[in-house]
């Protein structure tokens, strides 16, 4: 049997649980170690068996660890994280800030190279698997538009925005996509939709007690960027309310390319995906694992710097070989 | 300005035609040259300013053809065109019999390798972009069920087979999804479903005057494999009707993968992958297309050998820079 990839997991948070159950389905990788910033003898994991480190210890472990997943968030620990540790692991991130990926690539690149080491970032579903799309539709169909759509999805950017608000105890936001706008891509208009025309945001929000509840909601409905542009609605429960019927995080989403082909742009094309997750954070570990095993095979070929998924052969994703693919899903 | 890729197109039926008006939609390509086994002189192409030669000619042109773009049918022509021709050119081929594709592959590798070029074989939408949408599926969702459904769209080779019935003048064949399966797979029933559940077969059929229309209806709903196996509609119109209602060759469907995470399966996650083509040629010509540019890039960096879609990494199939594709993509 050939040797299981060893994979590390660095940060225990909701995305780094889900790599550690992403891995469980994967027979040819295998959980190696956990690192965290917290202290280690309080970490408690569902795979007790597996060892968990300080990250001060983490670059001692580059003989036990092929690929190592950063489970960290975008704000603050990605930024800093990634380009340290790719001069010594090879490494996946799922960095999602869109307009800093042409600096955070750079950074890494230049680290990955230094160490002779594979990075691939911004790995996910979008940045990711949407990214992916979007590239296909345009080159299959330079001739068109594209769409992309989030939701129906809890937001977790916009929940923060809310519980920072005076009197919030607590807040869920879900981004949905406005059904009109979906179908009127669907039937090739390639419209020019708005802001608030393509998404609107439901807030489930529990108020402390004797909060001005008039004020909660005018606050949220005008916040700039956040939701002014945007049709919200505001509906106030209980946290008992907030904890039994909104404890999921589901996301999901559309990406569309609206085309034409033939002599004059006459022949329409349409390409959609789709996602329908019960939980973000377990579907973008599951892609992070997949893009693990690839990252050791492109490494394991020779390659060093930073990658996406624009640049990885879909076959290293899998742990099939060449031959099982084209056979068995070509 | 870099210089444009050279591409000749071999056939030119409806997916050669295809392929010469995708091209005009990538202005880093050019189309250079027609191939035909028919008359040269008798070949009326829609870009007249391009040469059409005879296919013996083909192998002198090896210093004028950056890719050849083979647009024959994969019963007769590409078994045998794809491994003759992938010595002397960079070839794409939409060679699509499942059951034959390792051998095809096998073929077209030794000959690529002998003549130091990329044949990238079976590229389109199925196989193609859907083999490519069924690969990611169950490389991010190892637990799960995969569901491919064609339609509506136009078989050709069910339109044949009506048309060899005696008694039949001409006839066009739908083949459509079932909504119920669909939306069965949607909600994550995880159906198993069988032949007759999964499509229907709509025949619309020009009868020659005089000719028995029971006995036809009959020879079309009981002809094995074909029909015996669906629900099958047979309705009978007139050539006129036909020519003015089913005169396009639309076609599509739906790659899903419905699958699950968690400690215990326990959260249903969904893929959806959907095409609504106008055209089913232009479509798969429009594939062939910028698979002709991941391969022309593919032999640029020293790559020879047969390869599929699984084997190229998207980023290739675009004209523009990573960086630009990080940029705006990602």
């Amino acid at each position: 049997m050939q040797e299981q990839i060893r994979v590390g997991i660095l940060g225990y948070g909701n995305l780094g649980r889900g790599v550690e159950l992403a891995l469980r389905a994967n027979p040819d990788m295998k959980l190696a170690a956990f690192f965290t910033r917290r202290d280690p003898a309080a970490l408690k994991t569902l795979t007790p068996e597996v060892p968990v480190y300080g990250v001060e210890q983490l670059k001692e472990m580059q003989g036990e660890i092929d690929v190592l997943v950063l489970c960290g968030g975008s704000a603050t620990d990605l930024p800093v994280q990634s380009a340290e540790y790719a001069k010594y692991f090879n490494i996946v991130d799922s960095f999602d800030n869109h307009a800093e990926i042409p600096a955070h690539f750079a950074r890494c690149d230049a680290s990955a190279k230094e160490g002779g080491k594979v990075a691939l970032i911004s790995a996910g579903w979008d940045p990711g698997m949407f990214s992916l799309q979007r590239l296909l539709g345009n080159c299959i169909l330079p001739n068109g538009s594209d769409y992309t759509f989030w939701g129906r999805g809890v937001s977790q950017g916009h929940s923060d925005a809310i519980r920072r608000i005076e009197g919030v105890q607590d807040a869920r936001q879900y981004t949905v996509p406005v059904p009109e706008a979906l179908e009127r891509v669907r039937n090739g208009e390639n419209p020019v939709l708005t802001t608030r025309e393509k998404h609107t945001r439901e807030c489930y929000v529990v108020a402390k007690p004797g909060a001005d509840l008039d004020r909660i909601e005018r606050e949220i409905k005008t916040m700039p960027n956040y939701f002014e542009p945007y049709d919200t609605t505001v509906h106030f429960i209980s946290q008992e309310e907030l904890n039994r019927d909104h404890a999921g995080i589901p996301h999901g989403g559309f990406v569309m390319r609206s085309g034409s082909t033939g002599v004059n742009g006459e022949t329409p094309q349409m390409i959609e995906y789709a996602l329908k997750l019960g939980s973000n954070p377990e579907f973008t570990a599951s892609v992070l694992v997949c893009c693990a095993r690839a990252v050791y095979k492109l490494h394991a070929k020779g390659k060093s710097g930073a990658v996406t998924i624009f640049d990885v052969p879909p076959a290293l994703l899998s742990a099939k070989s060449g031959e099982e693919l084209r056979k068995t899903l070509l």
